[in-house]
């Protein structure tokens, strides 16, 4: 038995509409730097086009609540159904995901007019009808998918201007003079006791289906740190010959250092001794006093071994995020409203929020009870819970209103494009 | 500070002795079967040769038993060294893996001199000399290494008989008549309570590190089915189009389909409308009782989402074979004393140990508190903990007095050369 | 002793300016009807985005010409030198070829610019200053290079857009229509006595350096069809199961059947049992009485054992088309000039130029006393005389004023994205 | 209208019967040194192991002569006719070949007692039964083939010992003992006239089919070494940098250097700055008076430019080697009976025969009217003219009744396991 849907009540659907407004148009503002030619690249398989995800995240739209909710919809192009599909086998199947920057058509004018068209659709149907509590999360759900590619469009543009030679900027580079400060923030060891704590989210408010079911879980103490690892620590690593020690690795990490012949993150370069990172602002001069990023698990493990400690558990991460979290931690942290793209030292506050996604220790899998909901929908996260890891907290390109300390991101351990790092943790003595 | 070890008496002392020479047998009489030809095969870069199993676990002995035991110890061959290390970064870099096949020198009889000299040195060693504890514990390592490499060293001869044409038998066919049962036995859920359970071991008795620390895991109320899912129900899956069907499968186990194009599990055959399986004694008819094998963990997952069940964790899984282990249940399990080199059909007894390792949803990861130990046997298990998931319960090639019900076996969830099937789990309505 | 370079005079050196402008203005023209997102495309390593064809050329002129001749010559832009040069390692390592469509920036504005900027250099050179014959053999090889890659500018384009499912058109599919005629034109035999013949050329008008030096080649009767092959002959081969009967295939030809599964020529797509074919103005009906286009070596190798014939030697192709060369030939081919896009039924005249390449037997080597000239330009041709086969007679795409009888196209056996097809050959009986 | 076959006289079949019987016997006396183990090496899939060229060459003669000849014929085993298939498709799909090296059953004995089957059989077809000439031709083109395998026996083996960090010895290294000589042999250029020759041969002796139809061949004046490059001299285009100098290589070849890394010939090792070579026995110091050998088309063709010379074709090679040739030329070469399985420095004597196959700058291409023969055996020669560079001249390990000046061998440019080395040519000046 299905019960009817609850109704919503007029104030919270027009705030759902402002929402839907301001979101779609972050994502315009994110795109607004690039060209028509920016926004065809795709430099690998798991990153996409500038102008793919401005037209994939309009096709949820489209496809998951448009189609659905108003009768006889005609659709902006019959041919986007294919094309804008990311991988929701159950409505076909999608186009050749390596391909998507081959589709220099539709041009990046349709892709526009094609928001423009499912907006003034969107518009509508919240502004002019009544819809239900079920409408209300799908759209929700709509938005945090969109907010998602946001930081998938700034990831993967970063990824197609580090193989250019010429080290394109997304942004004016002088905006992002900075100071180097005079050194890190001094690393504490804060210690958790253990016991039974509740993890993951189950309420009123929207979060993805993979927060849930909350649950207990039982803890041992543990000590965590209170910043992220930083360039200078990670640099001593390299200098130590971190790469070349088998012992440090993982099996599956040394496999990867031997085959990829890695010697430094992903974005580093050696200029002539010195060190520079590959930026949104372009290759700019390594701060030592920054938190690593662009790490994959291996190299964030590899590090953790090297200093004897540990990667925490999704778990202690979520359980000492929640405890040390301080009043205004969402305000203050280093998240894309900031508009710093990029990871900054830690300064007094404790940064659990932001800066970069911390790798955990934990294999991405689904919590106890989990079930993936049976409609298209329903692809969404659960058929990705093999051979991930998890990701908590964040990072300085993800949008403020859509992180949660419950929020879990997943990655395969070899990946590093996105803004990653890591916080150590360790047993207690 | 490191405590002086402890003494081992004498008779314990002797006892490893014979168990020495029991297990050193049983891996010279598994191979007797065996041509030095056939010994030589290696199918594909995870198995290994025959002859390379027999050498390798006899440089266990001698590169960590001998060597460091026996003042002025003479290596049979410095050559060794390098060919049969595995894994060990730390002793080397091993020979190439994929190349183990390509060794046709030192030949099977040089191997079996290398055994025997090896086997007097660790008699001496073991007969004449007082051991301490931590010696007798590497010993039994040792021995419960070359233990798993008795399992491989079936598997990884069947992976390599399954590609010759004429499927030739490692064992005579005449002695594997068999009578197909009437049907298989009726499938009962087994509901547990849940709570705080104690998982893992540590004591006095061996085990590996990766089965510790004990500790204790709060689980939620599940039920758990009685017995191994059948080929007979297997072929239903496959009758229902289950290899065409996204829907049921992971996203990379959706993949793996597309990629090998699989329809069916790897040692299955279809002649003419019939079904065999390519066993220990040759090509087989298919027997629809018995628990189905050379399952990968995609294909065990899709199975399970198709009947719309889960796999167990491997904290249910532990807590569930404990629970119901019955008193004899090692003796009546079906493991490689019983030389039935096959899976056979539930008959009464509850099937928690032998017939085929049991996939679980968990991931290979340490228990709380795990840490590998610092010298080269430390590279054993804590490497490997990534991207592999844990199975468990042995298999109908697995030694008794090898496995127990803590034991954690791992493989990558793509790989299907081992006995490896699958029992169903859910939670509790 | 190098003797001075003959002095070129004022009428000889307009008309070369004049050509300049010409053929500079046609590759622009070439490009007019794509978008910025068009020209960015790269849809397989062997093929270049339009971007990078407009930059390349231009970057030869720069590269070869205004920074040897012109004192203080400032170049546009130094990281265009390794970014657009295509493969004269001798200059230095060239950027990574399967990445060019990576370089969003420059963008196609700025290449434009580079063009102009290198024009007006180009102009002032050529109109200003008395050049030599070297200088106008520099210049004139600069301009057959640029008409070469105004031929790769069409064909890589029309690979490109063959990946996007909505099969984009280059150019107006209304200017395309064509009346499919009445039947293909009869198939003449025509009968050529053996003999010794002259073939290549040397002497004052342009030719590539591997169409020299001109040497006499014995040859024995042969016979030579009067025309193309047709798509309906093809088809008729596709139909009778040529793809799936190893014995008309060359070994590595039928190993590359079996590896890319091919059933049909690259373009041909079948739609309910209707063949299409995909062309610059879209996917169109196949045309049975137009020349087969899109094949690689092996097909039409495959296709001429089919029929019982061969291919004609290059030599053979040569000497034929020499004999047969009607005085109109070139005004009456279906080149570039025509506009037609697509190769064309015949017509009543011998087809020896335009519509296709046509494949030839012959491997592409050095005729007798080749050597390649020393300098960076001496990467033109000789280091690629290896591995790949001869084709002759240009295609629909080819400019008029850049094909010769003499003139030899190569590429490997596999590649079918040139307009490439075939004429039958025979011995005499 | 066929003829019918001529007789064979008594005397002439005899005296096939006694060459079937001796080649027959060097076959397995080439294999005696090698235990069962070695003999199921492959080490790539270009390479067969020992036992399939045993059986194959055998399945040679069942499936083309008894199969045809021997009425109600029954064969050895019915499975071996697709497992010792190489590639013949007209009989149906060959076994895998990658795979070949999987095949412990048929063990070692039961394919010598295949052989000796079919040996019997084979005496008493040409012992006791009339033959014709079609047959007669049959049974030398079966006795051919098996000495192609008797070299590819040699070189296959060499190759899988080379992976074998042991670097065994296929013969024992004390016979192996060889003083080094004083200094090559100095080189003489040979100026041969042009003019019209004839080329390939047919008449009443053997030759394959592609050493057909004889015709003539029209050459310009050219020059030819009168020895082998030799090790030292090859040494010296190492130690000058040829392997980091684009500009003396094809662009494949380059192409083929940055792949694999490669920075000496296939079979070099250097240990602590000292050159070595790796032979049948074993490990050896290199011999710079000796010809080079196991170098690839694309090493040959770098190193011919690095002198400022070139290859010569495989035409100028037959004209030269034909006009050179010593009396006793075939006596004196070393060839496979001599035993020394390895190129010898020169001595005096043309070194035209024997040593090393000699790369030539020839494509592997059917000669002018040769036509493939429509039966299965037509396979043999044809389907292969395509991507391959001829080789002439016999190695070490050619039998000498084997070889001749019109034999035309071929490998693939990027291929070095074979016996290769190289002879200079050039232009006369």
């Amino acid at each position: 038995m299905t019960l009817p849907a609850p109704e919503v009540s007029r104030e919270v659907q027009s705030r759902l509409l402002s929402r839907y407004r301001r979101i779609r148009n972050e994502t315009e503002s994110l795109a607004d730097p690039l060209s028509a030619e920016d926004m065809q690249l795709q430099s690998m398989p798991d990153a996409s086009p500038t102008k793919w995800h401005l037209a994939h995240t309009t096709w949820f739209f489209e496809t998951f609540i448009l189609r659905q909710e108003i009768p006889n919809y005609r659709v902006f192009d019959p041919a986007y159904h294919e094309i804008f599909n990311s991988y929701y086998n159950s409505l076909g199947q999608p186009f050749s995901r390596p391909h998507r920057g081959m589709l220099s058509r539709p041009c990046r004018e349709e892709i526009y007019e094609y928001r423009q068209f499912v907006d003034r659709a969107m518009s509508r149907l919240l502004g002019d009808i009544e819809i239900d509590g079920a409408l209300h999360k799908l759209v929700t759900l709509g938005l945090n998918h969109e907010q998602q590619h946001q930081e998938l469009l700034l990831t993967d543009i970063k990824h197609a201007f580090s193989i250019n030679p010429g080290y394109p900027a997304y942004l004016d580079a002088s905006e992002e003079e900075e100071e180097s400060p005079s050194g890190p923030e001094p690393l504490d060891w804060i210690e958790i006791a253990g016991g039974t704590y509740s993890i993951g989210v189950e309420g009123e408010d929207f979060c993805f289906d993979n927060e849930g079911p909350a649950h207990r879980n039982l803890l041992r103490d543990f000590r965590i740190a209170s910043r992220l690892v930083t360039n200078g620590e990670y640099r001593e690593f390299i200098e130590d010959g971190g790469y070349q020690e088998p012992r440090l690795w993982l099996s599956d990490g040394w496999a990867w250092v031997r085959e990829t012949q890695a010697q430094h993150p992903a974005y580093w370069r050696n200029r002539e001794g010195r060190w520079y990172q590959f930026t949104l602002a372009g290759l700019q001069p390594e701060q030592d006093a920054e938190p690593v990023c662009h790490l994959n698990f291996y190299e964030a493990d590899a590090f953790a071994s090297w200093v004897g400690q540990r990667l925490p558990t999704e778990f202690e991460w979520e359980v000492a995020a929640c405890q040390l979290r301080a009043p205004d931690q969402l305000a203050a942290a280093n998240l894309l409203e900031k508009r710093n793209w990029r990871p900054q030292a830690a300064r007094g506050q404790r940064q659990f929020l932001g800066d970069v996604w911390e790798w955990t220790s934990s294999a991405y899998l689904p919590y106890p009870g989990f079930r993936a909901s049976a409609d298209a929908v329903g692809e969404y996260n659960g058929k990705f819970m093999c051979n991930q890891k998890v990701l908590r907290g964040g990072s300085c390109v993800t949008p403020a209103d859509h992180i949660r300390m419950s929020y879990r991101n997943f990655f395969y351990p070899h990946q590093s494009w996105q803004f990653s790092g890591l916080r150590l943790a360790g047993d207690n003595p």
